[in-house]
C-alpha cells in the first residue's frame, strides 16, 4: 500500500512551482480568483481564462490574527482562512504566499460563519457573493441558482475582459468531468482489500486539487491511477487485516489532517472519505449534453453536493450508506470541526442511520490544535479494537 | 414612565386565556401553525383560516432535554425551542402547553443551527420548510422567495382545506399593516425625553405578539398607545436624566429578558430595540396596492427584514444609525446569544459604524442562565456611567 511518506506522486512538491507559475501568470495579465467552497463552479472561472486557488485555511497559527475580527465561536477553518488573508502582506506570518495573488474572492452563502466572514473580507479584497439555495429540491432552486451563475459569469467577464462563451464552458465541463472520472477510478480501486493506497495519502492529494492548476492535477492523478491499476492483484499485505474506515465530516484542509493521521497511525485504514476533500468533490458529473444551457447543467450538478448546509440532507445519509456497502466499511469516523453547526447537528441523523444498519460510528469534534491528539488517539484505538 | 410592573396593559395575563382559546379552536377544526421566525409571513397563515404561535424558546430549563439531540455549540434559543417540543407530552416539564397544540411547523433556512434543528423536529411534528434567499438584493431573490411563498400558500391550503384567496391575503395584509402602524406610533412616542414607557415593558409586550391572536394583540396595543398619547407632555420625571439606550441584537424571547432588565435596573432606559422583539418585527409595511400579486408584495416586504442571516446586511447598519439619530441614543447595548454566529460576527461591522459616528457600544454575549448576571450588571453600570 502506498503511504503518504513513500508516494512519489504525492503532489507535495507542487506548491512552490505553482506559486511561481501564478506569479508569472498574473504579471502577464491573468486574473487569479480565490474560492472557499465546492459549490463555486471552477468551470466558469477557467472558461473566463482566469486561474483559481481554494483559500480554505488549515493552519492553527493563523487563527490568532483573526480573533480581533471574528467571534471565537466560529469554526477554525473560517478563522484560519480569514487569518491567512488578514496577514497576507505581513512577512512575519505570510504562511500562504498565494493569498497575496488573489484578484477576486468568490464567496457563497453556505454556512453562517463563512457567509458573514465574507463581509469582513470584502473590506480587504474585492469579493463577489453567490447565493446558494439551501433547499435543493424545491422547485425554484435550480432556476435561482442558475440565475446566480449567470451573474457570476458576467462578474468573471468583467474581471478578465474575456467573453465566457458556451463553447469555453463546455470545454471546461468536459475537462472537469475527466478529472472527476479519474478520481472515481482511484476511489473504486480502494474497494479492494487491502486498498492500494491509504486514506492520508489520498487526502493529501485531494488537498492539492485545491491549489494546482487542473491540467497539472489531472496529469499527476492520471499517472497515479494508471500505476495503481497496474499493481492490482500484486499487493503483498493481504495477511494484515486493518479495520476499514469511512471518514466522514468537515473538510480536511491542508495543515489539518490530524484525525485521519491518527486513524491510520493507530492501525485503521481509511478506504473512503465522505468529505469535501473526498467524494463530495467529484461524485457527480456535469451532464455533457451540449444542446442544453451549460449554466443549467452546472447548476444541476452543483446543487447535488450533499453539504450539511443543505436541508433536508437525506442524500448525504444515503450516500454514506452506499459507501458503507460499496467499500466494505467496518466503522465510520465522523470528524467535525468545533463550532461547525451544520455537520455537528447532522451527526445525530447520520448516527441513527448507521445504527439501523449496524455500523459503528465514532464521533470526534476537534479544532486545529494539538492539545487533544493523545485523547483522540486513545478513543480511536478503543474504537478500532471494538470493530476488529 | 410606565414600568413593566405597574402597567395594566402589560399583556401578561393573556397567556392562559390564549391556551384555552386555542384548545377550543382546535377542537372546532382550526389548524394551529407553529413558527420560529419573522420571515414566515403570518398573513398567509391567517388567510388560510389557521391560527399561529411563535415557538421560540426562552427558558433555560428546557435546554437539557435538547442536549441529547443537538450539539451544545448551538445558541440557547434553538436548544430551548427544541427542548420545548421534545418535552411537550411530558407533564413534568411541559412548561409550554401551546406546543402540544401545533398541527404544522413552518421552518425557514435562516441560520445554520435552526435550519438543521428543523430536520430533527420533522421526526416529531409535521414540518414544512421555506427556503429564504440570503442575498436579498440579488436579482432573482424576489422571484425565488415568491415561489417559496406560493408553495407555502398551497401547503396551508392542504392543511386547512380552505382556499387562500387573494382577497383574504389582502385583508390580512391590511390587518397586519394596521398593527405595524400602531407599533410605529408607540415607538415614535419613545423619542420623547423621558420616554413614556420603558424598554422592558415594550419587550414584554412584543413577546406577547408572538403568542396572542393578532386581533387581541392589536386591541390591547391600541388601548396602550391611545393612553400613552394622551399622557404626552404630562410626564413628571423630567428632572432625572437616564442614559438613553438602543438595545440591539438577537431576539429577546419570553423568559430571557435578563440583559434589558439589567440595563433598566442599573439606571439606563431602553428607548428602542433593534431586534426581532423590536423594530425588525414591524418596521416595514406591505405595499397595499391591490393591483399587484399579494405574494410578491409580501415577498418584497419580508425580504427587507435586516436579520444577520442576510448578506451583506448593510441595511441593518443603516437602520441602527437612523435609530441612533431619531431616538437621541446615548449608547448601544449589543446583546447576543452565545453561539449565534450571525449576530456575533456582524458585531464587528456594527461596532465600526458606531465608532465612526462617535456612539459608544457595549457588547454582551450571554446564554439563558443566571450565572453571569452580576458580571453583566457591573459592566452595564460602568458603561452607563461612562456615557452619562
Ligand atoms: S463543507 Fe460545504 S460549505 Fe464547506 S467547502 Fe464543503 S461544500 Fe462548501
Ligand atoms: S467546517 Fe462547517 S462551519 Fe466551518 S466553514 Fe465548513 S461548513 Fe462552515
Ligand atoms: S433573528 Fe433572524 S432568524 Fe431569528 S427570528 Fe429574527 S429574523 Fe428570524
Ligand atoms: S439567536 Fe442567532 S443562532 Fe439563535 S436562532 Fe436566532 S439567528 Fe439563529
Amino acid at each position: 500500500m502506498l503511504s503518504s511518506a513513500s508516494d512519489p506522486d504525492r503532489f507535495t512538491d507542487a506548491y512552490p512551482a505553482r506559486i511561481t507559475a501564478l506569479t508569472r501568470e498574473r504579471k502577464a495579465g491573468t486574473k487569479i480568483v480565490g474560492t472557499f467552497c465546492l459549490y463555486v463552479p471552477d468551470e466558469i472561472i477557467y472558461a473566463a481564462g482566469a486561474d483559481r486557488m481554494i483559500l480554505c485555511g488549515g493552519s492553527n497559527a493563523l487563527i490568532p490574527a483573526a480573533d480581533e475580527f471574528l467571534p471565537r465561536s466560529l469554526c477554525p477553518l473560517i478563522r484560519s482562512s480569514f487569518g491567512s488573508i488578514i496577514t497576507r502582506d505581513d512577512p512575519q506570518t505570510a504562511a500562504c504566499p498565494h493569498v497575496a495573488l488573489i484578484d477576486l474572492v468568490i464567496g457563497e452563502t453556505t454556512c453562517d460563519g463563512k457567509k458573514k466572514m465574507f463581509e469582513l473580507l470584502a473590506d480587504l479584497v474585492p469579493t463577489h457573493m453567490i447565493d446558494l439555495p439551501q433547499k435543493p429540491d424545491t422547485p425554484g432552486a435550480l432556476l435561482y441558482f442558475t440565475s446566480e451563475l449567470q451573474k457570476f459569469r458576467r462578474v468573471m467577464e468583467e474581471l478578465t475582459g474575456n467573453q465566457v462563451t458556451d463553447e469555453a464552458l463546455w470545454r471546461e465541463i468536459r475537462n472537469a468531468n475527466r478529472t472527476r472520472r479519474l478520481l472515481m477510478r482511484l476511489f473504486t480501486l480502494r474497494q479492494q482489500n487491502p486498498p492500494p493506497i491509504g486514506g492520508v495519502a489520498v487526502i493529501r492529494m485531494m488537498q492539492r486539487q485545491f491549489q494546482l492548476h487542473p491540467t497539472e492535477f489531472r496529469r499527476r492523478l492520471e499517472t497515479l491511477v494508471t500505476r495503481l491499476e497496474a499493481l492490482q492483484g500484486t499487493n503483498q499485505e493481504r495477511t494484515v487485516k486493518r479495520p476499514r474506515i469511512l471518514f466522514s465530516g468537515c473538510p480536511v484542509t491542508a495543515g489539518n489532517q490530524k484525525v485521519p493521521e491518527i486513524v491510520e497511525e493507530r492501525g485503521g485504514v481509511i478506504v473512503v472519505e465522505e468529505s469535501c476533500t473526498g467524494t463530495r468533490a467529484f461524485w457527480h458529473l456535469v451532464d455533457e449534453n451540449e444542446e442544453r444551457d451549460p449554466l443549467v447543467a452546472l447548476a444541476e450538478r452543483y446543487l447535488q453536493i450533499p453539504c450539511a448546509c443543505m436541508t433536508p440532507n437525506d442524500r448525504r445519509i444515503e450516500h454514506i450508506l452506499d459507501l458503507v456497502r460499496q467499500y466494505s466499511v467496518d466503522g465510520v469516523v465522523y470528524a467535525t470541526l468545533q463550532n461547525c453547526q451544520g455537520y455537528n447537528t447532522e451527526r445525530h441523523r447520520v448516527q441513527q442511520a448507521l445504527k439501523e444498519v449496524g455500523v459503528p460510528m465514532l464521533a470526534i469534534e476537534t479544532d486545529y490544535g494539538d492539545a487533544d491528539k493523545e485523547q483522540i488517539g486513545v478513543r480511536v484505538e478503543a474504537f478500532l479494537e471494538m470493530i476488529q
